[in-house]
Formats: structure tokens, C-alpha cells, sequence
């Protein structure tokens, strides 16, 4: 069973995962970029992943091929999904099983196929399925936290070719997260409105980091950007959460604005490997006038990172205003 | 000039390097893993660097040869020494002038030679040189922090073949460390003891994360270890500032630490490349009861970081535990 313990100086929490139990040979031998061989998320192979658990096809039954986007739990989990959480204190330290799901979000049964060769409607599957599952999992009165994100290429972390994304059910908030939900909290508390919001606001008037815009969502450069070309997705009306408010026309505007700017990358940057992640309200917190959902985009471009994980202080090469320039030239 | 900025939301800040400015070019061309040519750090180069502000040799002149350890500014900095911050406000924004100083340690005469080649007395010499130059930058009052840190190899960040390590003088306190000071005060305000000095005697009764300890000092793997073979040295006695403690034999015993460490990692993982950094005290504040000096290291094992930049959340495939028995095994 892994285990989430907590550091006892901060509130940071990380997944001990001791099925995995990497020893040290397997860090010093090459890894394969991609594991080789017949690829499992392909139509024809579905025998190869756990038994679907969200599909969208025609006719055809579950866990046989027929399907244009297919969920199925991850073969390895990062955390499971039986078992009690079992909190447990030894000395000062904090512990609780690693409960949780893991589940692959297969995008396209086209192996080879990525969000930028989709169109507007294949995209809109995605976000379909990231609701329908978070819907689901925010059941379990076990889970606090929906964490969606995609790794993009071998570089940002993806072991499979095949496109996917991922998503995490957790049982607490995810440290970026909740400090996210209390900072724009001081913020709601001093000035009576979402940051986000102001942000959004004072972003359109300056016109200087201003990505790309449609009728309902806006894609910039984050003033204090912490990588080059680094971008942000948000709702341009006040949204706490994006399972609470994805609906309708929502879904065609968020994948038009995605795919606008992963296809300015494309052409910009030469198809870099990217991750994206949700941050998005907790489960179970009703409608929050002081936090707003959001999409962040990082092009793993820099392997210059060094002590950034140890200080959480970042170098960033090119600055926001310049990335935002070369982004709205380049023509999609 | 470079600009430190701030999330408006979370209290982050970031140096963009407008200097450095890199272009989309820049990231699709492969780089060499090091700068070719002749070697800048080499003795007989020395007019290749800015002028030395510190040096260990015998009886040659500054910017000369003839030392055993020399410190230079960046040539390429990410922060200027020059000018005042200037902090303002853009809208809901903060900025201020990127005001610092930007220093390269190279810790060896000897292009090849790593401190995982080198005696005790010559290891010496570099925490010699981090807490001389820390004292001597801690005397300008511009400065909240000194952050010393390591980049061992190209994946780690290095540019650089020939073995140094690098000081940044900051205008304020990293987040990190700022969230570290300000839990272990937590932790005092309710306890009235020091959370590490806790963690280090917990470790010591428990003994299955003790990697190495001497008279001075205990090399540990933390029990939320975020990577895997990660490991903290701390001083086994209480104290809150390396810059305000180090002195005479506390040298030795860091110095014989630091090489069994990094020598188990040069034979149980094949010559990792690693980042090592500096947690201690910020400038200016007295013995702090509640706070406790360390370096944490961090063995650069793992690409599977992807999501982790934008959650806070880290997996970990190695428990500390069975990275503690595999590097106690691994004689030095």
C-alpha cells in the first residue's frame, strides 16, 4: 500500500509509493524513452488496461474497440482505491494510506494523434471526460481533490506515446492549490473582489500579455511567469470550479482556446514536450467568491531548474511580454 | 536591468532576466551540454572571469595563478549589483529592480577534479568560502538572503564542466525557506522546541533514515522525501545560521559529512548529477530558537517531475527507508 506522508516542518505532502520501490539500478540504467512493443491504449488492445471505467463510442460494448475517448484505471497507480485512510501519527510525523484513483484519460484512438491535430469537437471530449470522471470520484467521501493534468512528451514526464492525460482523486488539497485558495482569500477579504478577476481585467487593459481571447475564456502570460511561455487559461466570468460550471458552449470555447494556444507552441517552439494542470476548487466547496479556476501551461523548454525545486525561487530566461509578442504572431 | 516580480497571488517571486532574454530559437536548437572551448575556471584563464573577490592561494596576486579555490561574480548574472530596487506597483502587481549579486565558487584548480575527488581539508575550503562571502554580502543592506546552492552536472543545470557552485544575494527571503522558518515557528509557539532538533533525536531512536552521522553532524533521508536517495544534513547541535555558527572544527565535520554522502551517491548511483542548497537564517535575524540551518541535496534521478512544478505534490518511487539501507551498505 503507498503511503501520503506529510513533512513536518511545512505542509507538503507527498505519495511514498513502495510497490513501486525504484531501486538504485533502475536510475542508473537508461530507460527507453517510451516502453516498446505493442502500445495497450490502442483500439484492438483494450484486453491490456483495466476494465474502462468512461467511454465515448457508438454501438460498440464496453472495453472493445468502436470508442473515440476512453478512461480506464492507471495499471499503476500511484495511490489505490481500497482500503481506509487509517491517519496515523509515529512521533511527530503524519501518515495516511495511499487512497486514491489514478485513472488515463486516452484521448483519440488514433496512435500518433495529439491535441494539436484534433479538432474543436475531439477536444471537447476531453474536458467531457475529465467532468464526468471528477463528477463521479467526488462520491467518495474519501477524496478532498480532482487533480487533472497532462504530460505531453518523454521529457515532461509521459511514459507512453499514445496520448493521454491523467487524473489523481486525492484525499487532501494539493499544497499549490489550498495556498492558492488562501492567498486569493486575503485578497477577497481586503478588497471584496476575486484577484483573479482583477487580474483578468487589468490584463485587458494593459493588451500586454494577452495570448489569445475568445467570448468566454482568456489565455495569457502570468506577470510573475516562473518559465518561458509559460501560460494561463481562465474563465473570463467569475468560476470557482470547473466541474461545477463546464456546460454547454463552455466546453467549445476552452477547447478553441487550448487548442489555439498548444498550436502556437506547435509551431513556435517545434512541438515541445508540455504539462498542463487543473487548479480548480476543492470537492465540496460550494461556489467561492474568491477563487477561479484555471488551466496553467508549462513547455518544458529549460532543464535549468535546478535548485528551483529546493528554493521555490525561479529564473525565467524570457520575459512574459516578449513570449506573449512571438506567441500572437505566430498564425494558427 | 532584470526585475523581480510577484504572483499576486501567492507569495512568489521570480527573476525575469530581461538581459538574457532568450528567444523561441534558442529553445529549439539543441545546446551543448557545456560551453566548448577553453575552460574560463582553469588557473592561466583568469582574465576570462570578472575580478576575483575571493580567493584561497599562497603568495601569487589577485587574478592570478597559483590558488586553490577563487571567487568570482557571474559573468553572466542573474541579478545586477548595481542601483537601488525602486519597488512598485503595476495595478494589482509588485516589482522591484533585480538587485543582488550573482557569484561563481569554483571550488578547484583542477578541471576534472569534483568534491567527490577531493580531501577533507579542500571540501573545507568551499563552506570557508560560502560563509566569507555571506558575511562579507550580508553587510550590504539591500540584502534579506544569501542562497548557496550546487549544480553538479548538466541535467542538474550546470553550464559549466569545471567543479563549482554559485551564491545568489537576495532582496528578500525565498519562499522555501520563508515557509520553513515560518512552520518551525509554528511548531515552537505550540511545543516551545525546535521542530528539527525533534525530527533529528526521532531519527536517531527510530535509526532506519540515518544515512551517516559524525560528532557534529547527521546525514539523513527525510521521512516526506520528495525524490528519491534525497537527503538533508543538519548540525546535531541547535543552530538557526550557518554564516553566524560555522567556525574552526564544525569545517571538519561538515566537510567529512558532505564527502561520505556525495561518495555513496558516486558509487551507488553511478556519479548522479545532484543539486545540493543552503537553508539557513535570513540576513540579519538574531539566533532564531525555532529554526535549524541544513542543506538539503537532491540526486537529479528522476524526469517524472511534470505535474510537481505546478501542484506541490510529489511522488516518490524509492521510500527513504530503502534508500537509507542502500546507501548505508554502499561503503566509502
Amino acid at each position: 500500500m503507498p503511503e501520503l506522508r506529510k513533512d513536518p516542518i511545512i505542509d507538503r505532502w507527498v505519495i511514498i509509493s513502495t510497490e513501486r520501490g525504484k531501486r538504485p539500478v533502475f536510475f542508473i540504467e537508461e530507460q527507453p524513452s517510451f516502453k516498446e512493443g505493442v502500445c495497450p491504449l490502442c483500439p484492438g488492445n483494450e484486453h491490456m488496461t483495466p476494465h474502462e471505467v468512461f467511454a465515448i463510442r457508438q454501438n460498440s460494448p464496453p472495453d472493445s474497440p468502436g470508442w473515440s475517448l476512453r478512461v480506464v484505471p492507471n495499471k499503476f497507480p500511484a495511490l489505490r482505491i481500497e482500503g481506509n485512510l487509517d491517519k496515523e501519527g509515529i512521533g511527530l510525523y503524519d501518515k495516511m494510506n495511499g487512497i486514491g484513483a489514478h485513472e488515463v484519460i486516452i484521448e483519440t484512438p488514433v496512435h500518433g494523434e495529439t491535441i494539436w491535430d484534433m479538432d474543436t469537437a475531439s477536444i471537447q471530449n476531453i474536458f467531457i471526460a475529465y467532468k464526468e470522471r471528477s463528477l463521479d470520484l467526488s462520491k467518495d467521501k474519501r477524496f478532498r481533490y480532482i487533480m487533472v493534468f497532462k504530460n505531453h512528451g518523454s521529457i515532461a514526464g509521459a511514459s507512453l506515446d499514445h496520448s493521454h492525460s491523467q487524473l489523481i482523486a486525492l484525499p487532501i488539497v494539493p499544497r499549490r492549490v489550498s495556498e492558492e485558495i488562501n492567498g486569493s482569500l486575503s485578497y477577497y477579504r481586503y478588497k471584496d473582489r476575486c484577484v483573479f478577476c482583477d487580474m483578468i481585467a487589468q490584463e485587458i487593459e494593459d493588451d500586454v500579455r494577452v495570448v489569445y481571447e475568445n467570448e468566454l475564456f482568456i489565455a495569457l502570460s502570468p506577470f510573475a511567469s516562473r518559465f518561458p511561455f509559460e501560460i494561463w487559461i481562465l474563465p473570463k466570468r467569475h468560476e470557482s470550479s470547473f466541474v461545477m460550471h463546464s456546460q454547454g458552449e463552455s466546453y467549445f470555447f476552452l477547447s478553441d482556446c487550448i487548442s489555439v494556444v498548444l498550436k502556437k507552441y506547435l509551431k513556435l517552439l517545434n512541438a515541445p514536450p508540455y504539462n498542463y494542470m487543473f487548479h480548480t476548487a476543492a470537492i465540496g466547496d460550494k461556489e467561492l467568491s474568491h477563487y477561479h479556476w484555471h488551466i496553467e501551461i508549462i513547455p518544458r523548454l529549460t532543464k535549468m531548474a535546478g535548485f528551483e525545486w529546493g528554493t521555490g525561487f525561479y529564473i525565467n530566461p524570457t520575459p512574459p511580454e516578449e513570449a506573449t509578442t512571438y506567441l500572437k504572431e505566430t498564425d494558427v
